[in-house]
């Protein structure tokens, strides 16, 4: 019988418990034997909950216990989820989590480690919530060279996207309501800045490519400042806007970026609303695959969670073969200048427009100029955003 | 080193060699080790082929020598797929297949033949060509029950489909236009019967439920009698008409079936257009996840079948845990007569409407009535057919 821990009682913790509890009978089934837990560590006390008994506030109880070969850490936030995590595996435990933080800050130490010790370090749950992708990434998708990741891998910004498209509501109405109905935090900064979505292309690009980015040290732009004039434009164009993670190699570089974009029609991300994630991986070999679902919530992330304890269950954690995560130097990464892509620009009293090049589908509203260009670099781009005589009101970069 | 061998060195089978050979850097980098093809087995030779030196036309080269430990079987067809296949096990040789005939027929024996010899027997392109979707269903869904799974399996019949919904076109004049462009076969009979969607089913069945129907068991209606008229009342009323693989349980049964299906365009399979092929998996803890790709093709389908060679040679043939299959008997098939679903009806002459019970959406087009009713049982549907007086033309299901 496989005993585990669960750090951290919250949100996906207690879905964890809930998975395993309910669903019991299925996965006894499927491994021949029970999943029991041992342990659940919190500050807090769950009185009258199922598990009360197993709560303890001592990391020690757990990390002493050779019975416990599984640690499952759902705290969130880099410390002490890290330090604990570091210490499991080197205790010779595997550890599973949903952490997005852990995972992209620290990811390629705690792999390592993970190998030296003969144990399993597995994250599904850190990108896409309960959406299967890191395990066919590694696995499914291993004959590959990867093109490009690109991904809807926030909920809580695509519901607000989605709203603006659907209602032509303003970005702070759509925020106000998405916080009433608890789609979006409080405090919505790492969400609506796209904080989220670089801690998760960064996991994804080093899947793709094997080197893992810092989240601060790639492009991150949120939705903040996207106006209703810019979603309705879009949508007349026949786009939707999305706050996209996109990940590809430029000359043999990695680059890695978060920004909305204008999805076309013809997308299979474009059509993906509401708190729903999507990503769409583009590999040599088999072209474009979608992976689609719930990105978030309580059980659909325990669900990942739980594949990932049933793997190692089932396989033994010394048997799953992990992925390798090198630390991304300054020098592996793209210079984001010289990246390019179409655009759409807004453009208040523009004389002349010959210095956007080549334009397409050209329209006018509310007394703005809106137009696609051709593919621009960043540094082209920045150049007429400079020059404040263009008039330049708002540019979305297409993807 | 791994040394492989190929059985059937036509579309798909060259296609394996062509992704072990030109992604040769990349997975001897993930591996560690190099995959070597030792043998090609194939009634012809292939003069000038990279590969012509490793064909062979005797199954016994493979069969005895012991360096090979994974036969790749890409023959296609019942026999001799099924009997070499069975062979290759029983030598203790991992199998990978994309014989979705051999696999919905066979699968049940095969995969304990595997297990009684330690090794594998994977089947991942088996379904949904180069899509991930075998591997995740037992893996990431695994502390799921199944509530539903709805496939989009054929690209022939919904590149057929998609025609028909934005052309305004007749089926037998899309079907010409497939056959010329090669998405379609000279014969097309398993496809647009539905009979290749029909193994996908099963097979995906018993990875949910565990019991491997014949799909000479299930209901199966292919999309040859489906009209323009219905596509363009499906259009007018928002749904598209895709043929759809479905299986889920009645009453503690398995039910599996086939059949064309209108779509709501709030379900992410209506928007899956032409040869591509989709995936909507329901579990009780996930929700709804979407698998999306390219269904078909010679190098998705091999990067398929890579990704099962690179998981035997990655963690060992002894070390995978195979689902299994238990072959279904009658009883364990829900009795098709009461499965419900809504339908669209189109009538002639129609004088009273009140047999069809509550009817929403009603249009009239060509002279005829169109509507969609509540659920209605297959045993009431079936009754609602014999009655001419009532001058059904045509209904097809909801999903």
């Amino acid at each position: 019988m496989a005993k585990i821990a669960i750090l951290g009682f919250g949100t996906v913790g207690s879905g964890v418990a809930d998975v395993l509890t309910h669903n019991k009978d299925i996965l006894t089934k499927k491994l021949g034997e029970n999943i029991e837990i041992k342990y659940i560590l919190d500050l807090r006390d769950f009185p009258g909950h199922y598990c009360e008994k197993l709560v303890t506030h001592d990391f020690n109880d757990i990390l002493s216990d050779p019975e416990v070969s599984i640690v499952a850490e759902m705290m969130g936030g880099s410390h002490p989820a890290y330090d604990f995590s570091k210490a499991c595996l080197e205790a010779g435990k595997s550890v599973v989590t949903s952490n997005k933080e852990v995972v992209a800050k620290f990811g390629a130490e705690l792999l390592e480690i993970a190998k030296a010790n003969k144990v399993s370090y597995l994250f599904e749950a850190s990108v896409g919530g309960g959406i299967p992708i890191i395990r066919p990434m590694c696995n499914d998708l291993s004959s590959n060279n990867i093109c490009s990741v690109s991904g809807i891998l926030n909920g809580t910004t695509n519901f607000i996207l989605t709203k603006m498209d659907k209602e032509g509501a303003e970005f702070s109405d759509v925020l106000r309501e998405a916080q009433k109905l608890g789609y979006a935090e409080a405090n919505p900064t790492a969400d609506v800045e796209g904080i989220d979505a670089a801690r998760k292309i960064v996991i994804l690009a080093a899947l793709a490519y094997g080197k893992l980015a810092s989240p601060d040290n790639i492009h991150t732009e949120g939705i903040t400042k996207i106006s209703k004039t810019a979603v309705d434009v879009a949508k007349k164009l026949g786009y939707s806007v999305k706050l996209i993670g996109h990940t590809k190699t430029v000359n043999g570089k990695m680059l890695c970026m978060v920004s909305p974009r204008l999805i076309p029609a013809s997308n299979p991300l474009s059509g993906i609303d509401g708190v729903f994630n999507g990503i769409l991986v583009s590999g040599d070999m088999v072209g474009q695959v979608m992976f689609y679902g719930p990105g978030a919530g309580k059980l659909p992330t325990a669900s990942a969670v739980c594949a990932d304890i049933v793997d190692i269950a089932a396989h033994g954690g010394d048997k799953i073969k992990l992925p390798t995560f090198t630390p991304a130097s300054s020098d592996d990464l793209a210079n984001f200048d010289t990246y390019e892509c179409k655009r759409l620009f807004i453009v208040k009293n523009c004389r002349d427009m010959s210095c956007f090049g080549k334009t397409d589908k050209v329209v006018y509203e509310n007394g703005y100029a809106c137009f696609i260009t051709d593919e621009m670099s960043e540094a082209k781009c920045n150049a007429l955003l400079g020059d404040t005589s263009l008039g330049i009101v708002e540019t979305i970069r297409l993807l």
